[in-house]
């Protein structure tokens, strides 16, 4: 993917006809063209240092050309996308190199150990943290350890119903080579189509399917690590009381602890039967109450999602006809995979407890239409950047009792933050019997500045989630623009407890610098 | 309880009249009583360092008297066991503290450190795996550091449904303070009439009815722990990215990294109905196979458990009721819990399946007699030893495709360690879709040193489990015992961070010395 954009340039399109009339009103159409010639800067890695990356990969392995670099530099979020579009390029890496395997893998580390050269471990370049955006102070370079050639199903255990994947596999190229035997992953964050399996590992991924199918890191049953100081070899048993489970330490360890070279995932049965319903709430508490109650009577559908009243009334394009009123309230779309029995028999029990509840059926007009468009905002966001409105998104967790506090309070900062004019949407995406997730979307007109204008409203948001005793994160990690909020999340011990670990696993500081580690 | 006997006194009973014949015609009778005179060392702490510590918690909490220290020593393995029953009490502690609340603990561990006095946590002192036998040597003492003070339900949320309990609390203390509100824990191991709350945390406990309410590690929202160099405060959501997950670093952490002052966990209503069937399954492998079924299609009851042939024979009293015939193939239990509707919902599709994959109903008899007797066992196995017999458990857990093989292995090394005559009876009775568990309970005629005879077949079993890809211990937890396999199981790698955690927290290495850490 380009720095400047989202996903493959073909799926990109322009401001709907019929958005760009509510756009104007809302934030003004401004021109914000990208710059196009932009080039990163020369390569700073000394060639003669090069010889022996060379020597582990081949020759055609290593790559210097300015393309190759200029799309490994940084990630996807908002601010990413805006420094590119102004044609700074500064963080592309020095040299790409494509190993191929765990000891070739292995043998990088070693040779950037002894060189004192940084390594960003690189999967599909998707993060909106800022955990590709590695220091390069005090390095000889920084190389950009690109996984693409690692895309095997290494071993498929059908009777424990285990694969086990290579890192560099895109969602769609995992799910293709387990569809071959009627499986699925059944994980589909909104990046599916260009992130990878190492990174949904590295950064605890969560799909839109969680409900059914779990966070990806409880589908991690196994897993292989590089380290620069020796390799991880984990997974005995589905679980086990053999200790701390290390499987836990190195899942969101974000390519700073080593770089997972495959796991060993939990795999079901493709479903042979989806459905997808619609249901009106008449608040976002009584939304959340009922995915609540269904999260602890064991009764969740795959995917349950709810927009609060503003996300609902923006992303119905004609909010009336799911209400009937003026009034559009809070929309749920309620998910089912499985065998025609199983979506049979959930969706009839589910249809209960949600009707009793006082829900609204829709139909399965407005779930069909989110699976339509699922992967398919990030592409906006790219049409508003263009015409001048500054849009991101960020998302914490908390327990269920608090969630009234957290939506309140982030939802005050941001706007206030953000000033008249601004749209702040949420939605909740991922529920557990203990609490649930919270996705905030924002729109703003753009500033001079608009990078200068997005970080003072994060840390206003991002405060707000560590002062209700939220997390900085439930499914984007940690990277570089989370980290001074995860210090303050697990205290001055957990992170001594995280250099420690670093320090042995990665003395001389080469993996990911400045990511993750407080 | 005595470090000679497991549990309460008065629930203890002699080997039934109905049984005596079966184990004289097997091992023999012999009489093996157990000294009764025996008494610990002197207590080797000077009484000068004391003052500490009565500084700390109170002069009536710091305790040097026999009998408080012989009821710290060991835990309850059969080796544990013979060892005091052979008047043999060196493992006892110089002392017991009895600290009140997270900032005493706190203060005790600093004290420790300071004077490099060696800390032993206690719970339930149920361990079976040389937990509480910590290495005294190169310390100015050991103390037994007792949570029987921290008892207090210290914070409830009905909303979340998640409570936060205190580490000394024992399994049904716990349950009474739930039961209150009409919520459970629903985590019932079978230590549990003593095990407490901070036990099951720092030895990942897993219960009877672990299908329906998952292990204990499963529970754990959050905690907090003292070091010796600070607290750790975790836990901001039911899951998150942010980093590696820290609570599953502490949970089966063994004391070594710091002591668990508080859990948070996931609670649920109290069950209004329960219900247990028996089936009878003609081999192991056909009922192993029906409960991978049932825990692959999303349908496993609360409780399952399958003993194999031997097992299934020996445990009941007439096997030939259950069959029909002279041959009683394979008992599984499965036993439900919840709402009237949810039992007979779940009830309902079970049976069905496992009527369809040809298991036989036995009614409610024998899942009835196994809930009667489901926490007697440890009682059965002191009848044994002082008759001779030696009796002793071992646990592990694999992927499904491993099972048949592990479970030949085990049994051969143990048979073959233990020689003609002796006994191995095995059962599952913790499944995931991934894999399950595996339980042995071995009985021999005792020779002249009979913990060195457990030793020799133990190292045979434990040898026969990582040479299969299995875990060293399901359910059980490290200890002292477990240590060198353990450390092939997670590899040089593994334990380099291990250790590099336990010098971060522990830089005195006070805690628990020996214990967990290879």
């Amino acid at each position: 993917m380009h720095p400047q954009r989202w996903g493959d340039p073909a799926a990109a399109t322009d401001l709907p006809e019929s958005a760009r009339g509510l756009v104007e009103l809302a934030f003004g159409l401004q021109d914000r063209p990208a710059v196009t010639d932009a080039r990163p800067p020369e390569s700073a890695i000394a060639e003669a240092l090069l010889d022996g990356l060379r020597s582990i990969v081949g020759d055609a392995h290593v790559l210097l050309d300015d393309e190759t670099r200029i799309l490994r530099t940084r990630g996807k979020s908002t601010p990413d996308l805006l420094r590119a579009r102004a044609g700074d390029l500064d963080d592309a890496p020095d040299a790409v190199v494509r190993p191929d395997g765990h000891d070739e893998v292995a043998a990088v580390l070693a040779w950037a150990a002894e060189h004192r050269v940084a390594v960003v471990p690189f999967g599909g370049g998707t993060c909106v943290t800022g955990g590709l955006a590695a220091r390069r102070d005090g390095f000889a370079g920084l190389v950009s350890l690109d996984l693409v050639r690692m895309k095997r199903l290494l071993a498929l255990d059908e009777v424990s119903m285990t694969a086990t994947l290579e890192p560099g596999l895109r969602g769609p190229e995992a799910e293709a080579l387990l569809g071959e035997h009627g499986l699925t992953l059944g994980h589909y964050p909104q990046s599916f189509e260009h992130a990878s399996i190492g990174g949904f590992a590295a950064t605890r991924s969560s799909g839109q399917s969680s409900a059914g199918y779990g966070r990806f890191d409880a589908m991690v049953v196994g897993l292989t690590a590089a380290t620069p100081t020796g390799s991880l070899d984990l997974g005995s048993s589905p679980a086990n009381a053999a200790g701390p489970d290390l499987r836990q330490l190195l899942l969101g360890s974000e390519g700073a602890f080593g770089v997972i070279t495959s796991v060993t995932v939990r795999v079901r049965r493709a479903p042979t039967e989806t459905a997808y319903d619609g249901w009106r709430w008449p608040s976002f508490d009584a939304g959340s109450d009922a995915m609540r109650t269904l999260a602890q009577s064991g009764l969740l559908p795959t995917v349950v999602r709810l927009s609060d009243e503003t996300e609902t009334a923006i992303n119905l394009a004609d909010p009336s006809s799911i209400g009937g009123t003026d009034d559009p309230g809070c929309l749920m779309v309620t998910g089912y995979e499985g065998t025609a029995d199983q979506v049979a028999a959930r969706r009839a029990a589910v249809t209960a407890v949600l009707a009793g509840l006082g829900g609204t059926p829709l139909g399965t007009g407005p779930g069909d239409a989110w699976v339509q468009g699922r992967f398919h905002a990030p592409y906006l966001r790219d049409s508003l950047l263009d015409h001048g409105v500054l849009v991101e998104t960020l998302e914490t967790a908390t327990f269920w009792s608090h969630r009234s506090r957290l939506y309140a309070d982030v939802k005050a900062a941001l706007a206030s933050s953000l000033g008249e004019g601004s749209l702040v949407l949420c939605h909740v995406s991922h529920v557990y019997e203990t609490g649930c997730s919270l996705y905030f979307t924002v729109a703003a007109r753009q500033g001079d500045d608009p990078v200068a204008q997005w970080r003072v409203a994060k840390a206003a948001a991002s405060d707000a989630m560590i002062a209700a005793g939220a997390t900085i994160t439930h499914h984007h990690a940690v990277g570089t623009d989370h980290k001074p909020w995860f210090a303050r999340e697990i205290g001055e011990v957990g992170v001594r407890v995280l250099r420690a670990v670093k320090a042995e696993l990665d003395p001389a500081g080469i993996l990911n610098p400045g990511v993750l580690v407080p």
